[in-house]
């Protein structure tokens, strides 16, 4: 169980508008889209909850990537279920809706299987329930974690004890500025560091990711992408690759790994926007991913 | 003179404030900023006009860059005065004042020295000057031009006969999308091809730079700076260090020369982002412009 992955997030139905069409109830949520992604590279169990609603076919397509759902429990009511729509430039979602539905009770309870995994990624949940996670965990060799504004500005001493206590960090550029107070985002990736973890991915959409590891100081650039449809769950999708990159390998913390696992993390998000829901990642094929991760290497290999 | 580079643009005085000082009519303008960075590759000549203020400090400073004044013509009157104020974000400038005094009687005059140089740089100016130096120049293997939304919006018709006669366009995002009405870089690339340049330089601030060049897409990331002084000049700094590489260079075609002219860009550019006005372009040594260009391509070589 070493190189499996554990996820803890959310499970939604997605309806998102956009200038290439729209979708209703489509698959999505933070601990999909990241455990497609991830499962192209190691095994996955994903924690969640969802709604009576919750349609099989979904359930069959996770399940035919490999995803274990043991953990994922059905309550009585409606799945979590975001209203949606984007602009041209796709710089921010518009929230039309959100409906918690049953996402409101989530409590995550991990089974013997679940603590026993080697890697745990805590997606963006109230930083209370990615704590109580990690305090069933067995021992995870690579503890990685993400969150947002709401909970940087509402549960901050909750999310700082958190810190302490994980080895990577996913955030946005805002969210790192939020957190610190510093602008500048290597000095911003520093003072997280002192927060705790050794390791912090500034998510940048189409301005690409920086990653800060100890010493070491990495941007590297998003993949042009000719057509985005629809950008949701591509941030989940980047932290998939590039956990599930880091899961599989030997040893996690060589830099020439975690640089490898940046540019999956990259080639990942870049399908991911290509299609509605989880319709491009949910499909790709190995020999495509490979194909694009060497395109991408080769082209920012200058000689 | 194959490989010299005249640039044909403004010389200013730049008055600029922000969180980390102030400057008062420091060194500035397009084909100043430019020859700073091109004259660390190649030869450069600078065609430009200034006032009879214009202290004979910064003429010297100039001259020990090896960088010929020949062109740079004296009238009665003042200098091109730019005031100017960043915010924390450094996002965009926001100008206080613009006093273009001798500035608007410009009309460059090349001499026999001038019309013989292998490469062209029309900086940001007025789209009819810029034609009217092409048509001063002998026949160069090598033209590039920058222009602004100004002239996009005021002369378009003019901007466009001069883009069919240039080989490569600087453009920032906004820029490359007023110009063509197309919000997807890599389709916006492809429609100014078809006005004329075969390679276009999309400059993108603290998110790097994208390349088109025939049907190669190119995107690489800023170098990152811890403390960002004053970003005044930095897109001019990058066509500076973009093509004096690209002008020394045996074949300026090949798309391997050109990813290493990119990466020259990117680094001068972060250089010019570190203290004031011209002060790190003009005193930084080849030693350090080698040491940075080989971590910045070292990071990116994913093994």
């Amino acid at each position: 169980m070493k190189n499996t992955i554990l996820v803890v997030g959310s499970v939604a139905l997605d309806s998102v508008d956009t200038i290439h069409g729209s979708t209703k109830r489509a698959l999505g949520g933070s601990a999909v889209h990241f455990s497609l992604s991830a499962s192209q590279f190691t095994p996955v169990k994903m924690v969640g909850v969802v709604g009576q609603d919750f349609p099989e076919k979904y359930r069959g397509y996770l399940k035919r990537r490999n995803i274990s759902l043991e953990g994922m429990e059905v309550l009585p009511g409606k799945t979590f279920h975001w209203v949606g729509r984007y602009d041209r430039d796709y710089k921010n979602a518009e929230t039309i809706a959100t409906h918690l539905n049953v996402f409101e009770q989530f409590k995550p309870k991990l089974n013997e299987d679940h603590k026993r995994c080697g890697v745990l990624f805590l997606a963006n949940i109230d930083p209370d329930l990615q704590r109580s996670v990690l305090d069933q965990m067995g021992e995870p060799r690579l503890v990685a974690c993400d969150t947002m504004n709401y909970w940087i500005s509402l549960k901050k001493p909750s999310l700082l004890k958190l810190l302490k206590k994980v080895d990577m960090l996913f955030v946005n550029e805002e969210e790192a500025r939020q957190l610190t107070g510093e602008y500048n985002l290597i000095k911003a990736a520093r003072l997280i560091m002192k927060m705790g973890p050794r390791g912090i991915v500034v998510k940048r959409g189409d301005a690409g990711a920086m990653l800060f590891f100890k010493d070491n100081v990495l941007s590297v650039p998003a993949h042009p992408i000719e057509k985005v449809v629809d950008p949701t769950g591509a941030g989940d999708t980047f932290a998939g690759g590039f956990m599930g990159y880091l899961a599989a390998a030997p040893d996690w913390k060589n830099f020439d790994v975690i640089r490898r696992a940046m540019s999956y993390g990259t080639v990942m998000s870049s399908f991911a926007v290509e299609d509605f829901s989880t319709k491009r990642v949910g499909t790709v094929s190995k020999p495509q991913i490979c194909s694009r991760f060497n395109k991408y290497v080769d082209n920012l290999h200058i000689r």
